[in-house]
C-alpha cells in the first residue's frame, strides 16, 4: 500500500483510511473502548482460526451460494452493518452506502442512528429489500415512536441492538476532541440525546431493553426480528425462546465492552446452541474473504461487514463502498474456491 | 495521551507519571523485581481475561453496589493499597490521598511505613474509617509497639503484609541510584533501619512472622484481621485456620518476587477455597474499570488499587487522587453496567 | 549477513534474494496469499518444533540414508520443488537448477509451467531420473496432451498438484506490478492462458480435477504418482484408494489459501493415516537442516525445497543452487547426526 | 545499564559483555546454533516458570544450605560449569576463574580444552576440589591418555560430555570470522585437531562414544562420574543402569543443536524418572536468582552457571567472576527466603 494508492483487496480501505481521514474521524472510526483488546481479540481470533481445504471428494460440493435468509436468496454472504451517522463520512452518507450495497446485491441495515432521512433511503432503494437496526429508546412508548417512523423504510427485518446500551469507555475517541458534526446527526430521531458521558448506575441500566421490553418488541413486529450483540450462548437461547429469528453474533467491533470476547470465539457455542432454530449472522472484525469463510465454517449464515465499507464510503463515497463490496464477494469467492 | 495532558481515564496517569517523575522516583513507583516479570504476569493476566455479557435475563440482576466488608457498605469495589513513603511522591503525602480517597468513598489502608503521623491522618479523617497495614517489626515486642502506637488510627481493620519481609531485588530501582529523602521517611517507626539490601538468609528469615506470630498478632487485636501477600491456597486455608478475616491475594504489584504467579491467577482457586469462610480482595495491576470487574468476577470482594491513584497523587496531590479514584469508578459503573 | 555476502547456510540465499531481487521479482518468490499467515504458520510450526536428542543406546541407530523413493535410494531427503518459470529468476532457468541439484544428488521435479522446454533439460540430465509436476489443464483432454509432451521428460514418477486450481489472492505480488516477461512464460504449454484473476465461482471450480479425473490419471500414468497440497487426512486416504503412490503434505508454500494450516500441522496425522500405504513428502517452509530433520521426524519420506533454491538461483544460477543444495545436505547431516 | 557500568545483578556482564567484546569473541560466547532457537527456548522457558510463595507454615522450613553433592557440603547450589578456551576473554583465563570461584565457595569444573595448564590450576586450587570434564576423544586410548593427564588435577568428580559429539552449526559464529587465538587453544591435549566443519555423517559419530564406551569410561574411573547434555529420560534411565552417579540437564546452552527443547522443560521429567538414584543438576541459561529457584524447585539438586562468568571474566578477570558469583548466590538467598 505505501507506493500504490489503488486498493487490491477490501481491507486496503482501511489501513488508507487511517492514513487520510481526520485525526478525529479515524477516532471514531477505528477506536475500541478502553485499551481495544476486544477489538484485538476480534483480528487475532480470525488470524489463528484456520480451514482445512479437501480437493478429493467423491461427491464434489455444489459451487457455495448466497445464503437464504428468512426466504430470499441473496447473492453473497455480505450484509452491510448497521453504522450510524455515515454523513460524518461522506456528505453522500447513508445513500451512498445503501445504492452501492444494493447494486452489490449485498442488504444494507439502516441505522436508527442514520443521518440520512429513512424516506429517502426507502425511495433509493426502490424495491429493494432494506433490514433495520432498533436502537431501544429507553422505554416502550419512545420505542413505539422509532418504529412507525422507520415503517417508512418497510424493513424486510428489524435487528435490535443489545449490546450498546450505553456508550463505551473509548478513550481514543475522546481523546481526539471529536464531536459529531451537525449534517452527522440522526436525521430521524426525536431528539438529540446529549453525548452521553453519564455513569449513574441506575441511570445506565434504565436505558436498556429489559426481558419483557424485548418480548414486546417480538410481538410488535410482523417481520423476522433478529437480535445483535450475543456473546452468551444463554441469552441466545432466551432469544429463541422469545421467538426472535435470528441473532447477530457481535461485540459491537470492541467498541463497548473491552473485556468481551472475540466474537468469533463465541460463534461456534451459540450456532451450535441454537443454529438450528435461528439464523445465526457473525460480525466482529471481518476485511477479508477468508475472515467470510471462517465465520461461515463455523456456524455462521452470513457475516455483517462494517469498518471496511465505511472506510471506503469515506475516501470514495459511493463508488468506493461498491468497490470495497466487490472486492470481499470476489476475494470470498476464491477462498471458497480453493476450500 | 500524546497531544493532551488531561486523563480521561485512571490509566492516563500512569503515562503521565512515567514522563513527568524524577527518573529516580519513577524506578521507585514502577520497578518491580529482578527482570519485572511478575509486574509483567500481573497485566498479561488481566488483558487476557474475559467476561461474557448477558443481555436477556428474566430476572435481571441488581445493579451492583458496593460490597459490605466487615458489617460496612463500601460506595466503591475500591480501595486505597497501603504505599510507603507518599511524601516521596508529594509534600502532601498522605494526608492528600487520605483525604481524596475519603472524600471518593474509598477506604485508605494506612501503611506501616506512612511519612506522616498517624494522629494528623486519624484527626483528617474525622470519623471515617481508616485501615492499617503492619509490617512486622521482627519480633512481637516491636510489632506490639507498632500496634501501640497504630491504635491512634482507630483502625476498622488491620492488615498484615506477608509478602516482603525483606525488600525484591529491585534491580530498576538500584540502578537509579534512589534513596528515600528525608521527609518521606516513616514518621511513626521507632528508629529507621538502613536500606535492607543484606542478603544473610538467615538474618532474613529471621524478620518474618513464624505461624505462632501469626497466631498471636490474630489474638492481640480485636478488629478485623487480613494478611495481603497470599499467593498459595495452603496459606489462604492456614490463615483460615488462625481465624484471620480476610486476605489480599498480591504478588505485591512484583515488587518483591519475580518468579511469582500474576495475581489473578491464583484469586480464582483461593476464592474458592476460602471465599465462604474470609474476605477475598484482590491486589495486581489495576488500573481500569474492566480490570475491577475481572477480579470482582473471580471471587474478589473488593480490589485495592496501588500505582495509579500514587501516580495521580505525584502530579496533581489532592486534586488528582480524588479525580483518579472518581475516574476508575466511574470507569467500573459503566464496565458493570454493559455486563 | 550484514557484513559478509558469503552465505554460511542455505536460509542466507532468503535474505540475500530478498536484498538483492528486483521488487516485483522479490514479491513474486515471497509473496503470499492475503495477509500471508499461511506462510507464517508454516515457519512457526517449523521453529516451535522440537526434537529431543539421544546419546545413549544400546544399539546406536544405523546413520541416516537418504531415503529409498519408488524402489530407488536417494542421496539424501531433499527433492527439488517444481518452481514454474525459472527463466524469471536466472537466464538458464531450468536447465540451471536440474543441473546443480543433480549434481547434488538431488531429484528435480519439473514443472508444468517450466519455461526452459522439456526435452532440454531431458537431455542436459542425461540418464538421470527426473519427476514430473502435472497442473490439471481443464479437461482430460488437454491434460492427456501435457502428458504426451512431457513423456519427453521421461518421468520416473508424477506429481499433479491439487492444492492450486486457481491463483491465490496475492495482494503482495499484484501491488508490486508484476507481470511475466516473455522469456519466463511457460515452454512447453499448448497456450498461454492470460493471468487469471476472475472470480468467476463456476469457472474456477470448473479448473480442478474431479475425484473421477484423478481416477482417470492414476488409470493413465503407468509410473508411480503423487499428489501435491494434501492437508486433510481424508484427502489422504481417497487418494489411497484411488492407487496413488505418494502424496505431498503441502500448503503450497501458504500461496493460494491464507486459511490453510501449516503443513508441518497436518503431516503427523497424515503420515500415521497413510504412511503405510503411500510414500508422504513434506513441503512448507524448509530452509534448515534442522527442518529437514524435524519433517522426517513427524513421518515425511523426504522433503520439497523450493524458495531457498530459487533464491540462490537468482543469486548465483546453477551455482547458487548446488552451493544452496549442499549447504542444507550438510545441516541436515550435522543435525541427524546430533540426533 | 545504559548510564552505570556497575553491574547491580548477575545478568548484567551478559549485557555489558555483548557491549565491550570484540564482536567476534562475543559471537563466540553468546552465539547459539542455526537460528538460535534453542537458546531462546532456554530463556522462555525459565522465564514462564513461576513458584508460589508460602509464608503461612506450622513448621517453617530450614534455611536452604547449599547442596551436598557426592559427600562433600557446598556453600551454594552453584557449580562453575565447564567453558573451553577461557584465555580467549581474559589473559588470565582459567587460572583467573577458578580462584575466583573457589573464593566464593563455588566449585569449578574444568575443561578438557582449558587453555591452561591443569596441573598449574591444580595448584592454584590447593586443596580446594575440583571437577573435571570429559570431551571424549574419538576412541578410549586418546581418551584413556586424556584422563591419565587430567589426574593431576586430581578431580574430585568427573563429568562426560554427551551432548557435543561435533561443532554445531553456529552461523553467528562463522559469520564473525572468529579464529581461536593462539594463547587459547586448548593447553592440556596432544594435538589440536582443525577446527571441525566436515559433515561426513559416519566419520562424525564415529567422534562420539557408544554405550560400550560409556561403560568403559564408568569401570575406569574410580570417583564419582556425571554425564552432561541429557535431555531424554531414556538416556538418563540408561546412564544410571550404567552406574553413573549424576547427570546434567543440559542443551549444551543452544550452541550446538537448534532444535533441542528448553533445558527446563526436560528437567522435572528426568527429576523424576532418575531423581532419586542420581544427582541430578542443571544448566540452560540461568543467570538470576530466581532461575537457581525454578531449577532447584524443579529437581535439580544444583545448577551450572556459564555465560555470566565468563562475561565477567572478560570484563574484570578474577575480580568480575567472584563479583558474578557472589551476585547470583545472593540473588539466590534472596529469592530462597522469599520462598
Amino acid at each position: 500500500m505505501s507506493d500504490t494508492p489503488a486498493p487490491v483487496c477490501a481491507e486496503d480501505y482501511l489501513e488508507l483510511a487511517q492514513r487520510r481521514l481526520a485525526p478525529d474521524v479515524a477516532a471514531y472510526l477505528f477506536g475500541g473502548a478502553e485499551a481495544e483488546l476486544a477489538a484485538r481479540r476480534n483480528r487475532e481470533a480470525l488470524d489463528a482460526a484456520t480451514l482445512i481445504p479437501r480437493f478429493v471428494r467423491e461427491t464434489p460440493p455444489a459451487p457455495p451460494n448466497g445464503p437464504t435468509l428468512f426466504g430470499r436468496r441473496h447473492a453473497s454472504p455480505l450484509l452491510l452493518a448497521p453504522i450510524a451517522h455515515q454523513r460524518l463520512f461522506h456528505p453522500d452518507g447513508e445513500a451512498a452506502s445503501v445504492l452501492a450495497a444494493l447494486a452489490q446485491g449485498v442488504t444494507p441495515i439502516v441505522s436508527s442512528l442514520a443521518s440520512t432521512p429513512w424516506p429517502q433511503l426507502r425511495q433509493l432503494a426502490e424495491d429493494e429489500a432494506l433490514w433495520f437496526q432498533i436502537y431501544w429508546q429507553g422505554d416502550r412508548a419512545a420505542t413505539e415512536r422509532l418504529i412507525e417512523r422507520a415503517a417508512a423504510l418497510r424493513p424486510e427485518a428489524w435487528m435490535i441492538t443489545l449490546d450498546a446500551p450505553i456508550g463505551g469507555l473509548r478513550w481514543r475517541l475522546w481523546r481526539s476532541g471529536f464531536r459529531l458534526p451537525p449534517q452527522a446527526v440522526p436525521a430521524n430521531l426525536e431528539a438529540q440525546a446529549p453525548t452521553q458521558r453519564t455513569h449513574d448506575l441506575a441511570a445506565l441500566l434504565a436505558l436498556a431493553p429489559t426481558h419483557d421490553d424485548l418480548a414486546w418488541l417480538r410481538d410488535r413486529l410482523r417481520q423476522p426480528l433478529l437480535a445483535k450483540g450475543v456473546l452468551h450462548e444463554a441469552d441466545a437461547e432466551a432469544l429463541a425462546r422469545l421467538g426472535y429469528d435470528g441473532l447477530v453474533v457481535s461485540n459491537h467491533g470492541g467498541r463497548t465492552f473491552d473485556a468481551a470476547p472475540a466474537s468469533l470465539t463465541q460463534l461456534e457455542p451459540i450456532a451450535r446452541a441454537v443454529g438450528e432454530k435461528m439464523t445465526v449472522l457473525f460480525d466482529g472484525g471481518v476485511r477479508r474473504g477468508s475472515d467470510v469463510a471462517k465465520a461461515l465454517a463455523q456456524g455462521a449464515s452470513a457475516v455483517l461487514v462494517g469498518r471496511p465499507y465505511v472506510a471506503a464510503l469515506a475516501l470514495e463515497g459511493a463508488h468506493g463502498v461498491a468497490r470495497c463490496l466487490r472486492l470481499l464477494r470476489d476475494e470470498y469467492a476464491a477462498v471458497a474456491a480453493l476450500l
